[in-house]
This record gives structure tokens, sequence and C-alpha cells, in this order.
């Protein structure tokens, strides 16, 4: 097995952990956070502002890319890697969050997800042995299994069958993998059912995969219980396979989810927010459009050293956004990934020095959050 | 005078020089192609990027920075230069073109323009004395006189009228002047008439300037009109000053007029072609977008060493021009804008070794001009 997580540290003061995931395309410093490159692309940028970014590895959605160019297509050209230029880790989702967040019409049945393309109205059937085989096809160091993310609220009955669909799903995940040189990661679900999470788990665990992740969360409940539900689950996990939490989330998910064991992060937020204006600073967020930015002569954030902060004023980024130029959506990019990447890079040196919960502490502090 | 051009050589089978522009940013080769940066960027690129294609001067428009973020914003924060964090030379127009191509309502006296802003169409009125007040506190290198850009066609009283007013601008122009850092061109108009063309020079060599433009060309005439046009009125201008010709144009507008004695061009060609997914190469012009490239694992251009093309397939940009990613736009913009001055280092390099019109036939050879 070409895939392995090692665990460098622990600091003792939460449950925050140091790690290494090794893939064929290079080692992951764990905790770590994953710029999702959707289309394959990180929106706005190349795989040179990337790695000068710091990113170990980054996300990309089967949905996606199944639909358009299509995974046979990727294969040909070199898997994703090849396709896109990119040479370090790549993880990619099993298209089944897409399929139930982006398509009209859904039909799921035992078997798998029957759905209409959000571009051309076209009908597909969705399998666990499909999403294997087309991420096998993609070619990602990480694949993730095909699994049903419940809606929020859904009654416990609902819940119940839904994990454990997902659960048989996993298994024929499992079943139906090829490929030697990809990890194949379980996803617990079960809502904010704290028995279902936990059966979840056991069932995955029951079957083995090389990392667990948390799907079904930040999909609407409050922070304090997707916090609980994150923190129970990560730590029934076992200890030695990586833990990934899907989807999240904002600067202050991260920290807080790092002190409850989690390895593993996405999120569209840093990528998204920048594209509409919105920047991530050390000191909260920052609303580029406002009006009071119009002559400001500082960079976005005097703490930050991204390529953005170290050459142009908050002035005239505003004017970049205002003018509708695409410049202001790549050098906002460009501020935000490094903003989250730094955070990841300034926890993992906090547990390293085992002082967590003080690096937490001056976090808060430093951060007045802002509505934005 | 901190400008200064210096003529370098000049190639024995055709006019075209060799020729070196100093200014207080620095210097610039000639013949060289400026690329379009309308509000403070060249649309996609940073600095950093434009700097790595060997970019040796941008130009920017007076007419849009005007209205917005407008020029006092502009000079307070370090004027265009320090504004968009570009420490090489700039060019401004004098917004004289944008006022008769975007403006619903536009209103000619002797005085000026009135015209409406096509932004939120409040009413300007722009004079010599404002486009030249304008361009100083933008802080450009080069500034342009305020002109009129003749309509194509027009009466040959309509010509000589306007011909006579942007020269009597061009002198007020001249006379409002106060900042010595900066050098001042005029702009021969005078539409397809030789007579008026040839009265124009005169006129403004009699008032005297840095540099010369020839304005009011690539207006909806014939090639063979404007290779003509831009002969004689390149011909009849001061060997010792630079010669730019205004918003021109394809790379055989180049080649071609560069025969003709031309050393500066500015056009969104490359820009603006590379956004709608037409790219420049060697062998003539490609459509991105075309299906035959859906699974072509080739670059854009073979001969190419530009990033796009060292890292990227056409089957790769095909697949973000279609799903509408915004690193298509950037990607073919790296393509083009290399495409476009890697042209005038060659020829330059030709005129150098004196075989310009050999590095022409071999230009024609290669290319295979296709319609896009």
């Amino acid at each position: 097995m070409i895939f392995r997580f090692e665990l460098l540290g622990a600091d003792t003061g939460s449950k925050a952990r140091l790690g290494l995931i090794k893939t064929p395309h290079g080692d992951i410093e764990t905790p770590v956070f994953m710029p999702v490159g959707t289309q394959a692309t990180v929106k706005t940028m190349t795989p040179d502002d990337l790695k000068s970014l710091g990113a170990g590895i980054i996300l990309s959605n089967t949905y996606h890319l199944y639909l358009r160019p299509g995974h046979e297509l990727i294969q040909k050209l070199g898997g994703l890697h090849g396709f896109m230029g990119w040479d370090r880790p790549i993880l990619t989702d099993s298209g089944g969050y897409q399929v139930f967040s982006h398509s009209e019409l859904r039909k799921i049945t035992k078997e798998g997800v029957k759905f209409q393309s959000h571009l051309d109205g076209s009908y597909h059937f969705l399998t666990p042995e499909a999403a294997v085989n087309i991420q096998e096809a993609l070619g990602a160091d990480i694949i993730m299994c095909f699994d049903e993310c419940a809606p929020y609220p859904s009654t416990y009955d609902y819940l119940k069958e839904s994990m454990e669909l997902t659960l048989r799903w996993a298994k024929r995940c499992k079943d139906a993998k090829k490929r030697e040189d990809q990890a194949l990661f379980g996803i617990v679900q079960g809502g904010m059912d704290r028995d279902l999470r936990l059966k979840c788990v056991e069932g995955l665990v029951d079957t083995g995969f090389d990392g667990y992740a948390i799907g079904g969360l930040s999909v609407g409940e409050t922070k304090p219980l997707m916090y609980e539900v994150a923190g129970y689950t990560a730590e029934a996990l076992p200890g030695d396979r990586p833990r990934y939490l899907m989807g999240v989330g904002t600067p202050e998910d991260l920290v807080e989810c790092v002190a409850l064991g989690v390895d593993m992060f996405d999120c569209v937020m840093p990528t998204r927010n920048a594209r509409t204006g919105t920047l991530f600073t050390s000191f909260g967020k920052l609303t580029i459009k406002n009006a009071q930015y119009a002559d400001d002569p500082a960079p976005v954030d005097p703490e930050c050293g991204c390529y953005t902060c170290s050459n142009f004023s908050r002035a005239y980024l505003r004017h970049l956004y205002h003018a509708g130029e695409i410049l202001a959506m790549r050098l906002n990019t460009l501020h935000n990934l490094h903003y989250y990447l730094d955070l990841m890079k300034n926890i993992r040196k906090a547990i390293k020095e085992n002082n967590f919960m003080d690096f937490r502490e001056d976090f808060y502090n430093k951060m007045e959050v802002k509505k934005c």
C-alpha cells in the first residue's frame, strides 16, 4: 500500500493531532486545508500559484468532472493530475453530495441515484460502483465512498435508513475498488444523532477504510451542534487513520475542529468569498467593496505576506472589484487562500510546539469577528 | 528632459527602425507593442506576469480612469504606477478616442467635448487642458494630446475641419503641460487624405512634440489603405522622434507597419481575443472552443515557450473555456501577450541583424491565416 498515515504528534491541551499522509504524489502535512478545484481548476489560480501558496493537496468534484468534460476524457489525457497540470496529491469526492445539492430531479433507490444534469438536463444513474469507477478514471490519490447526505433536519427514521444505506454503499465501494494506488475513505453519516453516528463509525470501521470522513455537517445546524457532532464522531474514529471533516468551514471552524481531532478540511469559502469581495484577515473579515476603502492606501491585512498584500492597496483592490476586473477575483483568491493555508501552517506549528490552546486564544484575541 | 529617443539601427531592406526610448521608469526597446491596461490593469494579468512576459511599457486609458476611480484618487495613491503596482513605463491616451467611441451623447465645440459617462450617464466636459491635467495627475511617462478621431468615412470638409481642430488642440495641450517628467506626443489625424495628413504632420512638427502618433486608422478602412496612410504619414514624420500607430493591430499589421517605420503599437486584440477564446500562434489563429480540440493533448502552439503552452493541453484549455473558468481567460491572455511580445522581440532581433525582410517572409510562410 502506497498510502500511509503517520501520527507525528499530539497536543496535550486538546485533541489536536499532527500527522503526515503519504501518497503517490507526495506527502501531506496535517491538519490540512484542501482548496477546492471543482472543475479541475481552483478558480483563478494556476498550479504554480497553488504551490507558491504551499497547498499540499487540492480537492476536485467528481460530479462536475463526470458531466464535463467526462472522466474518460480526463483519463485519456493523463488523469486529473496530467489534465490540470498538478503533480501534488488530489482528493476527489464521490459526487454524492453534488447529486443531492445540484440536481433538480433525483431519485434514490437501494441501487443508486438517478439524477438530471444541471448542465443539459440529461439523465444519469450513479451507483457506488460507478462512483468508484469514475474516481479511478480521474485518478486522485484519495477517493471517497458514495454516500447519501441527508437533509437537515430529518426524522430519526429517515436518518437511520439513510445511514444504513450509506454503510451498504460504502461496502460496495470497497468491493468495487480496483486500483492499488488510491486510498478510499469511508464517510460517516447519521445526521445530528449520536447513536446513529457511532453506529455508522462502527460499521465503516468493520469494513475498514484508509481514512474516515465526517459528512453531513455544516448543513444548517448551529455551530455548537456542529462542533458537538464533529467532536464525538472524531473521537470514535480510529486514531491511526486520517479524519476529514467535509465542506467545513470558516477559520474559526478550522481552529475548533482541529482541537476536536480533525486532520483534513475542504471548503469553497476562501475561494468563493474572494470572488464576491470578502477577505479574511487576522482581525476578521473585510468587505473590500465598502466605500470606506475607496482611498485606503493600506494593504488588506498589514500582517499578511501574500503577493496581494505585498503589492496592492485596499483602494486598488476596491477599484478592481467595482470595475468588474478579473484581477480582483484573482488577487482576492490569492489572499484568501494564503490566509487559510497560513492559518493551517500556524496550527501545525502550534501543535508541534504543544501549545495549540495558546494559539487558539491568540487567534480569538486578534480576531474581531465582523459580519459581512 | 528625462525623455529621450535614440535610434540604434535601421533595416536597409525596409524602413524598419531599432530604437530605445528612455523614460523616468526605464528604457523601452522599439519597435514595441504596448499591452492595454484600460482600467489600471491589463485584464487578468498581474504586474509580475507582465514583467515575466517582457512587457516594456503598458497603455492605460484616461477616459476610463477619469470616470472611475478618478484621476485625483489615483494621484493621491501614488499615480498610476503606485496605484497599480507597475514600476515600468506607462503611456496614457488622452481620452479623446473613448469619448467618441463610448459616449452616447457628445457635443464637440472649439473649446472641447461635452459627453455623458457610459457608467452613470453623468455629464462631463473634456478640453485639451483638462486632458493634460488629468494625465499629469495619472502620471504616465508618455501622455497624448487631446484629438478628434473623425469617423470613417467622412467628407473632405469634415476631415479638414477636424484635423485643424486637432492641431489647435495639440498646441493647447503643449501650452497646458506643466510636468517636466512626462513626454507629450502629438497625434496626426486627417482621415485617409494624404494632403490633410501631411499638413497635420507639418503643423504638429511646427509646434514640436516628443513623439508623434498616427491616429484615426483601423477605423473600417481596407488593409491596403491603412498601410498606405500609415506609410506616407510615418515617412513624413521626423526621424528623430518615436512614431506610434494607435490601436493597431493584428500580428500581420505589426510586421507591415514596422516595415513602414512605425516604432510603437497598442491594441486590445491579444487580450480581448484571449477572453473570447481566439489564440495567436506561429501558424495562424486557433479557436480553442472548437470541438476538434476536445481531446487534443498538444499545446496551443508547439513552438511557443509560454507558461500556458509549457503546461497545458488544448483539451484542458477548451474544457476551462467551456466551463466558464476564469483560468481560461488568464491562460489565454498569457499566451496571446507572449505571442505579441515575442513577435516584437523577434522583429527587433531581425532589424538588428539587418534581415527584417527575410524575417517577414518567414513569418508569412509559417502563418496559414485562418479566419476566426
